[in-house]
């Protein structure tokens, strides 16, 4: 009818009717965005009152300190206790910065390169190569620190309980020139990955060949959970302690996906002589952080109790778009060879595994059809994926017939490349 | 009558006479405090505004931007627009920041020296040493920056027209290592010095050694007028680029004395390139700055003009408190001999020169007395005033009745000082 040559076999067949489908997606002219974990407008309505706060004559904190006045390099008393029980450390050991816990990380990298951490002989940008190892499918952001700076990356695989811990034991004992370690041990971007107790009791009390060794313990998703199970996780900076490296975990936290994304507030915890270490470290650079939004942040939360009720509004606006998502890869995808999905508990995000070699041509073929997606390789080191095969889904920030959509659309773009594969 | 000995010169007995004055100040028991430059509540009332702003619904910015969402590096173009002028450069060339203008000067010496410039063939740091020229007397904070990170300071003499330039171009044009230079160009910290047309043109057009040197231009009191004189200087960015040297500056400001001096917005100015290095260089450190608060600034100062009438208002506030301390001075210490002081027509500060050797003694003597001054030598290179001259003066956060007496206690210090020494 058409001119074309009708399919020759069954593979040919399935291909050409996937080739169809595609088309007539395409031709709908979506324009759709899953690449990044951004709340949608209806999370960041949850925290209007933020926008009035604190109000006419409200600047007065514990200790007579006027919020408007330079000063209180640690963030405010309140504002520190507020956030204790959620880093995981009393209200001394913690700093409350400005908007970017990403920055807070960034300049313990660079501090640490250029003055070393308060266990360093020297800085370590002057003990020849440093190298932080990477639990893989990781964070794009934190590989984008390592590859800035020129810090070697190894990767390591995460495992269902966490990154391979007899891997990274392994490597750290013997190797003085690996000097960090990324960790997300909740809700892990992209693979919703959360450490076991039996994990994180390793990383704090593994020998490691670097005296200066620092885990940085990203602990983005402390308190977003998907499901009823608030999945609690162990005590880091207390494990570390008993096990005599009290310095050795960074643990970093926001509210971004709390409160506002653009105007949160970034949070740090250690041991006593991290925090001392990183106010000296930080002295040079400012007098103090934006203590008014710490007040509307004490004024709008109140107390833990307050943030967990805020969350469980967050869980209840996304968590129908991840169970859509799932719900269209478990109709379309199940069974097809070389596909796999994480089901998350908590977090931002569905690591979707396609068959190998066909990643980016799903980005490629979902970009088209006008879906966007996170570039295949974002989740490993320098964004080479070496088995092209990881694609990290956010379904959070559109609505929720749109993720719908996109959903169909991506499954649509697996089929699609494992056809053409297979063909 | 009291069994000490009665004076024996005219000398000793000046020297008892203000000895027994400083005893009764002494006996005062006041508790003053002249050392920071900080805003007073009354001029953080200024901006009580700003507090119940946004207000809830006000989040979206120009470009379909909503304010509360991650994004926009270089900050709000509403925002760019509002300051372009104060900084002198086009809105696309201007990048606003979180709330310390410090730290934006503390992360470009950081990039540059992990990094390098836009210009630099390698790093800083892996260029050998490098230096920065101080003018002095000058601003503690800038110094501790090239402190904290080993670079060499050499201390160049500020004239009554702004730093010695033919020393300035003397040493660019021989040494390689000399990097950077601070720059305070209008009302300056402490000396309230303002730069010449002349000074800052062959600041522009000179010759320098390193391709990559530049000038830290922070212009920090651009619109902190004290007189009906509001003073202006030629535009550095513009120079430079007539000159060939279009990427020579970094420009800095911000709002901290304007609006809210904690949670201000801190600002940044350069050519195209530097733009785009700087944009390139925090990509990895943050996903973009408060834009809230970026947001609440625009709606509180509206345009240039909203900025000059609240300066005017500042102005009414602390002008008096500047007047009342050379008020006393002048009546107290004229004609001392190696005592003299600025009459600043802006900034945050009055500059007072005691005789040679004098400086610490009189700020241990003003905080036995209850007044507590910036410690002598925080205005040179490593706190080391090589003279013990210069003694830094910040009048505007005490009430004016604190000034008054806090002024009497310094003047009756530096007589009490100059005396000892004399004797």
């Amino acid at each position: 009818m058409t001119g074309f040559a009708s399919p020759s076999s069954p593979v040919a067949g399935r291909l050409h009717e996937l080739q169809q489908n595609y088309e007539a997606f395409k031709a709908r002219g979506l324009k759709l965005n899953l690449t990044r974990g951004k709340p949608s407008s209806a999370q960041l309505e949850l925290s209007e009152e933020l926008l009035a706060l604190p109000g006419k004559g409200k600047y007065m904190a514990e200790g007579a300190t006027d919020c408007r006045n330079y000063g209180v390099l640690q963030g405010l008393a309140e504002a520190r206790r507020l956030f204790a029980g959620m880093v995981g450390a009393p209200a001394e050991q913690v700093l409350v910065a400005n908007n970017s816990s990403l920055a807070l990380m960034h300049d313990c990298v660079v501090y640490s390169l250029l003055k070393g951490t308060c266990d360093s002989a020297a800085p370590w940008s002057r003990q020849g190569e440093v190298a932080f190892l990477c639990p893989v499918p990781g964070y794009d952001r934190h590989f984008k620190i390592c590859e800035d700076y020129g810090i070697r990356m190894i990767p390591v695989t995460m495992k269902p309980d966490g990154p391979d811990v007899d891997e990274v034991e392994r490597l750290v004992a013997s190797d003085a020139s690996i000097k960090g370690m990324w960790c997300m041990p909740k809700y892990s971007n992209p693979t919703s990955t959360t450490y076991s107790d039996a994990v994180i009791a390793r990383l704090a009390s593994m020998k490691t060949a670097a005296p200066d060794f620092r885990l940085f313990w990203d602990n983005a998703y402390g308190v977003h959970h998907l499901t009823d199970e608030r999945v609690e996780i162990a005590n880091m900076l207390d494990l570390c302690a008993r096990h005599g490296h009290a310095n050795r975990a960074f643990v970093f936290a926001s509210t971004s996906k709390i409160t506002i994304a653009g105007a949160g507030l970034a949070l740090f915890a250690g041991s006593k002589e991290n925090v001392k270490w990183l106010l000296a470290r930080m002295m040079p650079r400012t007098i103090g952080p934006d203590k008014l939004n710490q007040l509307r942040h004490v004024l709008f939360l109140k107390n833990e109790a307050g943030i967990l009720e805020l969350m469980d509004r967050h869980r209840a606006l996304i968590g129908p778009k991840f169970w859509k998502v799932l719900e269209v890869f478990e109709s379309r995808l199940v069974g097809v060879s070389g596909v796999s999905w994480t089901r998350p508990k908590g977090g931002y995000f569905i690591s979707l595994d396609v068959p190998k070699d066909c990643a980016r041509r799903v980005v490629a073929l979902a970009a088209e059809a006008g879906i966007e997606l996170t570039p295949a390789g974002a989740t490993h080191p320098y964004g080479k994926d070496p088995e092209d095969r990881t694609i990290r889904i956010a379904p959070t920030f559109p609505e929720l017939a749109e993720v719908a959509q996109a959903a169909e659309g991506v499954a649509l773009c697996v089929l699609l490349a494992a056809a053409e594969k297979a063909a």
